[in-house]
């Protein structure tokens, strides 16, 4: 069932040209957790060699609504919103994002993102969202 | 003045390779008003071929922290609240941020992004963000 | 018309307990904008004098919560996020809602709360939010 | 220490006259988790007889700052954004506080609050917060 679901989250990642574009592997999809995966590349950094605040937040969008597709199925993210709490420094970064509650229709998910340096990781944002349904409750 | 400070922020944008390659470019900045533009291409969109969230949120995070930085400086975003309204489909997208308060040591700002289709504007996100001055206040 | 909503809208009010016991007012309630009041009291406060947070959030919410169902009848807040700029200190608090853009289903909505000291407005916190429609949208 | 602390956090809570006509209680306050309950009256409800999303957001907004101050001192709260995910009906509610991430000058905290019917605890809203050192870091 794992499998199957992590090979389903990552078709749709693959059908995102933004995502293969940003390099983003799912690593991990199921009911539990999510975790969205990026090795960090020059073109992934804003003016002081950090990765752009527009990388972690694409990570926190994608892993928060993987998080709510994996209880509500097909949905869509109302909104979210992001602390950036430390430079997102190092060679790659690894968003892992869960369901905190979740009712027919709407999904609260919570993701923390790190930033992995020499192996070791750093909490650089975390974030809470809303994520929806796009068909009609069951 | 204001030609001034557009070359300025156009500078920094171009000093952000993760912007040169998301293709953005900065048509206003003073204290009124940001206006951060982006042309959509392909591999900006995600499976359903609309802007993807992240390139969205991408967009909103930089114009809101070039409003910050209008009144304070060099400065960063402390954190960020998105709303996804409507899709993001068309052949580009705007940006506008401004500053709704500030003090000497933040600025707290909101900005509209818009999708442009045959011409026509229509409001697709709203984000609201704490900007923070980098070096102590005066 | 607008006389039979604001009608309504204070019935509403009138039927929560803690808005009768906060000494909310609401003195505009139409499509285009709300605004609920309060008249600070010494048990609105804080330990320095001003206005709780809890106080300006609550206004925030309600007026949010009325901003919504102005275009959207019976519905709920989903979750709001709220930015104080200033200590809110003075006779009395303004909270201003307006809805920024609405669907079927939802609307996002906008909230400036102003300070009231000898007349004068001051901004002390401004909110965005999410409202939804209880019902099934028609 | 702990016990010093707890009486420390319950003499702000005490000089906090709002706190004080909400009926609020601090029942645990260190650096690792705080607690800030309170038992439902009628005038903490809306008109379906819930408890109010401003009784439910003071708790947040107060037990985040809790948090905050248990690292950072004298401290003020930011902003913060709650999300509802279930009424809150029962007899008391709950507001388990923590720190996320904290540095010399900030900390990002988040807040689970639950509504208690006939002894048994749900989620009826979360929240994430920054909270702001009052005093330039040392």
């Amino acid at each position: 069932m794992t499998d199957k679901m992590l090979a389903f989250g990552r078709d749709i990642l693959a059908a995102q040209p933004f995502s293969t574009m940003m390099g983003a592997r799912l690593e991990k999809f199921d009911n539990d957790s999510v975790e969205l995966v990026l090795d960090l590349r020059d073109d992934h950094k804003q003016q002081h060699g950090f990765a752009h605040g527009g990388v972690v937040s694409y990570l926190a969008d994608n892993a928060l609504t993987y998080a709510g597709g994996s209880v509500l199925g097909d949905c869509l993210t109302l909104e979210f919103k992001i602390n950036y709490v430390r430079p997102a420094i190092g060679e790659g970064l690894i968003a892992r994002a869960r369901v905190t509650a979740s009712g027919r229709q709407q999904a609260v998910c919570h993701c923390d993102i790190f930033a992995v340096k020499s192996g070791v990781e750093k909490l650089c944002a975390t974030a809470q969202g809303t994520i929806w349904r796009v068909d009609p409750a069951p």
